[in-house]
């Protein structure tokens, strides 16, 4: 179940996600929280500079810098994290994870939840219409993010 | 197997693991080749830029740029691929891994061969020397780059 600061944070997600739309870029933002606290914020960077690897949730967790710990993290992200980035979650050991949707795209959930890591899918319409938007437009540059031919 | 060229990839990925011994960093390097051409080379920057998921295979990722494809590349690393590494390898569809060594680090290997990746481990004693190095002399170092506590 989402908390108020599930989703005060999550809509930080969104609202990276949508900066990033601006930009031109592929709009998935994510947020690294401790209980109440933003630790970073990020959007998806593979336009803005050119970083394959800089995922939202990974823009978010460099933005963090290093960390003594995650055990006491949530990772929030606008969109369901793919394998680079679920890999990335069970590697730091994140235990949580909030997602706004995995309508548009997802299928590591139950990989994340098998490494025990609890996940929450918020199927927020905001992160699905944005999504939808983007890869009707941009439908090559969301291939590319997802190295679909 | 590994290749003539196999080799002479891994020795750029080791003298990458090498460099970053030498700046008080994680001794991982790596490069990620299109055949016989080097496309970058990259070595694991938690210490130098203090970016936690600037692992060695990640940061020769970031280096090579957005790239059309991944399938006709080989991803060179000093060390057994993370969970985060193994997870990228997988998303970016990398067809081929070479690995120095998995006797100070490893575990993903067979879950990168069920994901149709060819992982080849070539046991290099360089490779296993500085690690066993680096492991004994800081520890607490790379106990956080896989976020053990």
């Amino acid at each position: 179940m989402l908390s108020e600061t599930d989703k005060k944070h999550l809509r930080v997600a969104y609202d990276e996600a949508k900066a990033g739309y601006d930009e031109g870029g592929c709009p998935i933002g994510s947020v690294l929280a401790r209980g109440d606290t933003v630790v970073s914020q990020g959007r998806n960077q593979r336009v803005q500079q050119g970083d394959p690897i800089a995922h939202g949730e990974m823009d978010a967790l460099r933005k963090a810098g290093r960390q003594k710990t995650y055990k006491d993290t949530t990772l929030y992200t606008s969109l369901s994290p793919c394998m680079m980035c679920t890999g990335t979650i069970i590697q730091f050991g994140i235990p949580r994870v909030v997602i706004g949707e995995n309508k548009t795209f997802g299928g590591n959930e139950d990989f994340l939840r098998s490494k025990g890591v609890e996940v929450i899918v918020a199927d927020d319409p905001d992160c699905i219409a944005l999504m939808t938007r983007f890869i009707e437009e941009k439908p090559e540059l969301w291939n590319e993010d997802i190295a679909e031919d």
